[in-house]
């Protein structure tokens, strides 16, 4: 099999293990004679992936009692209108750091007022916009802890806040231990950190549910999904599969917080790079804001007419998805929980390289 | 491998090319050194996989010019809220054959007045009722073609409708040829002849999107999907790569008229024996109504309390997924188009031979 470095943005690098096992459960599942494609979604079989992904989530999140974990399909951007439509009264205060916040807002406009508390648009996103003051007569906040386009991440904590907070967690869920009892909702993608593309996580305290008078379609009412534990139509039963497989690796790991150190180690190895070594790349993000996950970079002035040329020279050395997001141009090396350090340290090393030949 | 008949009725046997086409994608996706999960959903090669299963859509089913494929997260029960919001402005018909039938109706309570204007709930949906003239004060008329709980299915035809037809063709899509231009809109989940869960299609008429006032979220407004080729947000990867494999496979059969000729056998070597042989079992569904997908059948009154012991010597036989639905009872035999002939006749064996013991 060709080697390669996969730093794509999402979907992304998954563990090996869960993509064989995965591969796998499609050819046989436990010996069962029929494909994990083929079994009945209300199959004992079924029942126990569910469970124990469930189950996986609570553990390695530490989910206080009183919150539900459900598994949803039309990915996060469903969420941004199923949101306001479970929770929104009358108004709700959003921080803008980035497009994905962006669209948050913009759903939730079709259910109510904004108020729009922090932005960091003024500088393209390129840093994460303080918290201020949160106001006491919205509904909820919404943040979105990571903002892969622009490579910047929520560091700080909210530690009171008068009304329940929300967090799109799409890109950095599963990064690091999270305090999941400050947050209201907690919701994303899957297909970052925790598993293939098509299932939606949704984190959600019992407690905030069948408070707005508005009538909610059921698909769209988190009620009909907790009442059934996400079975109360047919779920991504493959994608719901190659979670668990992902979550079991991360329990392996020794958990997110032998996960998060990891993390750490890959960030540092290329930040490090950047700031202390390069004089040929340099960071697009705020220091102070920089994501664990989604590292961006571009060439200083001097040498920008080599984007190009080093593009090739790493897709040469096999580095895969480091093309940096038109809005922001330039380079990003997504990092997420799979990728190896290892891998890191050979676009670092590419990197160098490049700048030997050149600079 | 465990040699098994999957008579599941969804998710449900797929064709084995698929399967295994699509679990080594899974290990490496043509050679790329990347599973299928690993791959930027904005890559060449998934756009390929988007594009070719478009294609194969609208090559099998004939989709004329003006028609839009969709392939969208959620199940078939979001389109029952999906539709109405974008179709209904102030009343819809509605064909009530069943219990997916009337969740339907009632999403689409939520949006406007619904009318029902047949049923077969008067004998528990044991026959599918006549469509009567269709009124032409209403958006849509919605019929659910295949009814997989209690085995019927719509034979009819709508050669001339004042209003949009929409189906809910869930059981039943590319079991057969069907007139598309006859409809506005059918949609349905792909976890039956078309692919594993995790995705649905929708298929709509381009001319009817619009023209309803209310604000659509985005993710709602079918138009949304339109513009971005289903690309607007990170579309269920591995399900359309195995839906796209699912319709090379029936294209490889020889098509739709192919594949409704063995459906035709395979229905007929069990109504047959039900009809012309059988003193034990006998099927439930009004004969004129009798599904080709779900084969429902009961044992006769004399043989009553066989149904557990029969159940026992099936499951013995290899027999996957043949308990009937609880509010049907007794047996379900679904022929989804990947089911070999073979597995009916397997099943039509077990059946003679525990009646030839008994009877």
């Amino acid at each position: 099999m060709k080697q390669v470095h996969n730093f794509n943005a999402g979907p992304c690098v998954l563990p090996r293990a869960a993509v064989e096992k995965t591969a796998q459960a499609l050819l046989d599942l436990n010996g069962s004679g029929m494909s994990l494609m083929e079994i009945s979604h209300r199959s004992k079989d079924f029942e126990a992936i569910n469970n124990e992904c469930i189950a996986l989530w609570k553990e390695l999140l530490g989910i206080p009692e009183g919150y539900h974990v459900l598994f949803l399909g039309g990915g996060a951007s469903l969420q941004f209108c199923m949101l306001p439509y479970n929770l929104l009264g009358k108004k709700a205060a959003y921080v803008e750091s980035g497009v994905w916040a962006k669209k948050a807002i913009k759903e939730a406009k079709f259910f109510g007022e904004v108020s729009v508390i922090a932005s960091s648009s003024d500088k393209n996103f390129s840093y994460y916009p303080a918290i201020p003051a949160i106001p006491g007569d919205v509904d909820y906040l919404h943040i979105t802890t990571n903002n892969t386009i622009y490579g910047t991440e929520f560091h700080g904590s909210i530690d009171s806040s008068p009304v329940p907070v929300v967090a799109d967690m799409s890109s950095d869920i599963m990064s690091r231990p999270v305090d999941v009892s400050k947050y209201g909702v907690i919701y994303g993608g899957a297909q970052k950190n925790v598993g293939p593309a098509g299932v939606t996580f949704v984190i959600v305290k019992e407690a905030l549910l069948g408070k707005v008078q508005r009538a909610i379609p059921t698909m769209l009412d988190y009620r009909t999904h907790v009442a059934e534990k996400s079975l109360f139509n047919t779920p991504p039963v493959v994608a719901i599969y190659a979670m668990c497989e992902t979550l079991r690796w991360i329990k392996a790991q020794g958990g997110l917080q032998a996960i998060a150190k990891l993390n750490r180690q890959k960030a540092e190895a290329l930040y490090s790079y950047l700031d202390n070594e390069s004089k040929m790349f340099v960071g697009t993000a705020d220091k102070a804001s920089r994501s664990l996950m989604n590292i961006c970079f571009v060439m200083t002035e001097k040498y920008k007419d080599k984007e190009e040329e080093f593009m090739s020279a790493a897709k040469a050395a096999g580095m895969v998805g480091i093309k940096g997001h038109r809005s922001v141009g330039g380079f990003r090396a997504s990092t997420y929980n799979a990728l190896p350090l290892a891998s890191v340290q050979a676009l670092v090393g590419c990197m160098r390289e490049f700048e030997a030949k050149f600079a």
